[in-house]
């Protein structure tokens, strides 16, 4: 599928517009490449994360969840190589000291053809002080990656938790990386939040692991919508590999500036517990009673970049109506999940009295009682514009309370999707919006 | 309510044994006044914010989240008064270097009278630099409160949501301070996540806003359990305020090293936004339809450290029979409210033949299909053993699968503090735990 010219100029000005995204520190010029998410946003994230964290987590017995600092010290980041290795190779320009990634494709000056520095190696990880003295034994890191803090948590997780081969754990949370190369929106960003899962298991079973993994991540995509033809497989060949890793494949979306990874499985081997046992001298194996035998366990990785799956869903939700499917030409909804969509239902009175409003009301705070998710009350404007500012933010569900509603006790409930109107018994409400709202 | 001896030294070491807490990089010697959340301290960690959420904003009308990025642009915290003035007075001993707050007692030396230095003044804050190169232009800091996040972007969430007056911006998320002085396990932290509210009202109405605000944040913690001769509320006196500030009221818990903080009300006025209106030059009052007028808001500040809230949950659940409720002397049990209880149930077969395992696996895996919590099986040891596991860990339902369970399709719930038990139904096991956990 075909992206329309300005595409995501549209898309980037209506999610500023309806307060899903907006620029950090907006009102200072921005800082580069950092988002802060907005209400309509933040509600998406959280019902995102929400989904991840039930199927994974609370609907599974293997896997359990951490949450790791963000702050890291040194000696875990030497460790797992990325203090000597973590690094993009740069290079700078004489003329104008733009700086650029060696690796990539380097893009014309305006008035000049770049003169090049040597290429020099750049790490990606941002450093801080810790305590009130500057100096070497007072460094520490930004995490440039959830990973780590499942790997040295790994014998305490196992240990207090008596998991057994295989097991998982898994982590939400944020990630930085000093990037030099930035940009497309939300997809590149030096902050970024990554959901998680370390899934130890005996090395002869990693392959199959490995395949299972492939094919979880990309049932979940898929069930948030994410399918079709912008979604593609693709397995790194051997020398793309970073270096600890076996096996990886990426599960990459079609954005309208190329093919792009949304998210990965990786067979990391045993090489980061490998690390960290022989950095930290402790012990992070595990002992399998069976076959009474220690066992450093291989690592399946897969991994998802919340920020980019949030902008794929909302790239894949993005509709704007040609005419002929009972909209007008040119009105925008945003087909998003209804388990995801950031307002589950909007409430409106037909008109501003006869008791109307407090019927709505009653309403509203009765679906907010049964935690369907988050709930609107709009009494402004005609319904048809109300129904049109639901439609593009992705609201699935639009009640109307109309004259007959006190006689019948029934309101309306209009579907985002197919602008089918059911007629609905008051009390029956929030069964018939569960009911709705469990399948997927 | 007095602390055994030894009160801290076996919360902490329950909280590592059994996976709530454990320290950052522990395996590495741990990173100074860092902690991980392990996977039950996880699950009881989303339960907290899940609740706050679901209160503050999911119920209400007034009030929506923002997630606003951790780095943060220097001339942001330059408006804030946070490069000026966010510091502590500082002084080093001359002979053992060690550093202390000037403003708070100082230790006796192990071997020595300490020699201080004259006190300076060090900022809090971490800083950072973006970009390849590191100068003054580079600078960025790691913000030191969510609050910033949500004043710069009140215009873009007002906008957007199409908020009158009074309305809340809400964040959950991580905030960074440089400590000097640390310790008391999660209390004091390099790294901390705030649960906050910045609620903007009319000038005249900040008063009664304050008070209101004071009260609902009060029945929050009471609602969570922490309530009784432990908690009290401590208005500050005129000189202690922070400079922004017209009003201040702390909610102090007390831990067995005294009255400390864990949230407060704050009437910040309108000094942040009018702070940011200066720096900004951008306009970010608000528009009063009805009198034709333009206000800036005074703003008044619900906030919470969540570390500080889930500690003070743990050492208020924490009990230890004396032997005289059904107990044996010394038995541990986390009295969590069951909303909040990291395990909402877990299921037991009595014995691990005839069935009885997959009949309790059917049970786990219709309760995780309910979405009720967590669910845990267990099958290891006697049914008192598991008991005393779950009771450790604060588990409100335990439930046991038993020989005449297949005949009388009904199961044993034992109740955690009651210790009641029920026999109920396979059927109307969902309903019957959801009802239980609907009241609080």
């Amino acid at each position: 599928m075909e992206y329309p010219k300005n595409f995501m100029e549209d898309l980037v000005s209506l999610a500023k517009r309806r307060g899903f995204v907006n620029q950090s520190a907006e009102i200072y010029g921005g800082l580069q490449s950092s988002w802060d998410y907005g209400p309509l946003g933040s509600l998406l994230r959280q019902n995102l994360k929400r989904e991840w964290m039930r199927r994974f987590v609370y609907r599974r017995s293997d896997i359990v969840p951490i949450e790791s600092t963000l702050l890291t010290k040194r000696e875990v980041l030497q460790a797992s190589g990325h203090e000597a290795g973590f690094t993009d190779p740069l290079v700078e320009c004489k003329v104008c000291h733009q700086r650029f990634r060696a690796d990539h494709d380097i893009p014309e000056g305006r008035d000049h053809k770049h003169n090049l520095t040597e290429a020099r190696q750049f790490n990606l990880m941002f450093k801080t002080t810790l305590g009130a003295v500057e100096d070497e034994g007072s460094l520490a890191y930004f995490r440039p990656e959830t990973a780590q803090g499942m790997f040295v948590n790994f014998k305490f997780v196992q240990e207090a938790m008596r998991m057994k081969l295989p097991f998982g754990i898994a982590q939400i949370g944020k990630a930085f990386r000093n990037e030099i190369t930035l940009g497309h929106f939300i997809f590149r960003t030096l902050e970024f939040e990554q959901a998680e899962i370390e899934y130890f298991v005996m090395p002869a079973e990693a392959d199959k692991h490995f395949d299972y993994w492939v094919g979880e991540w990309q049932n979940f995509f898929a069930d948030m919508g994410i399918k079709g033809d912008r979604v593609r497989l693709r397995p790194h060949d051997k020398d793309e590999l970073a270096h600890y890793a076996k096996a990886a494949t990426d599960i990459e979306y079609k954005f309208h500036f190329g093919w792009s990874e949304l998210a990965g499985v990786a067979n990391r081997t045993d090489y980061d517990l490998k690390q960290h046992i022989e950095h930290s001298g402790k012990d992070l194996s595990w002992f399998n009673e069976e076959a009474k035998e220690k066992v450093t366990p291989y690592v399946i990785e897969p991994t998802l970049g919340v920020d980019r799956l949030f902008m794929a869903l909302l790239v894949q939700a993005y509709h704007v109506s040609k005419g002929n499917d009972g909209r007008k030409d040119g009105e925008v909804t945003l087909k998003l999940h209804p388990r995801l969509a950031p307002v589950t239902a909007a409430v409106f009175p037909l008109v501003k009295k006869e008791g109307l409003p407090d019927l709505a009301h009653e309403i509203v705070a009765k679906l907010r009682e049964s935690e369907i998710g988050f709930v609107q009350y709009d009494e402004s404007g005609s319904i048809g514009r109300r129904y049109r500012r639901q439609d593009e933010i992705g609201t699935p569900y639009c009640i109307t309370v109309d004259f007959e509603s006190k006689d019948d006790d029934s309101v309306t409930v209009r579907h985002r999707d197919s602008l089918k109107q059911e007629r609905v018994k008051i009390q029956e409400l929030v069964n018939y919006l569960q009911e709705l709202l469990k399948t997927y």
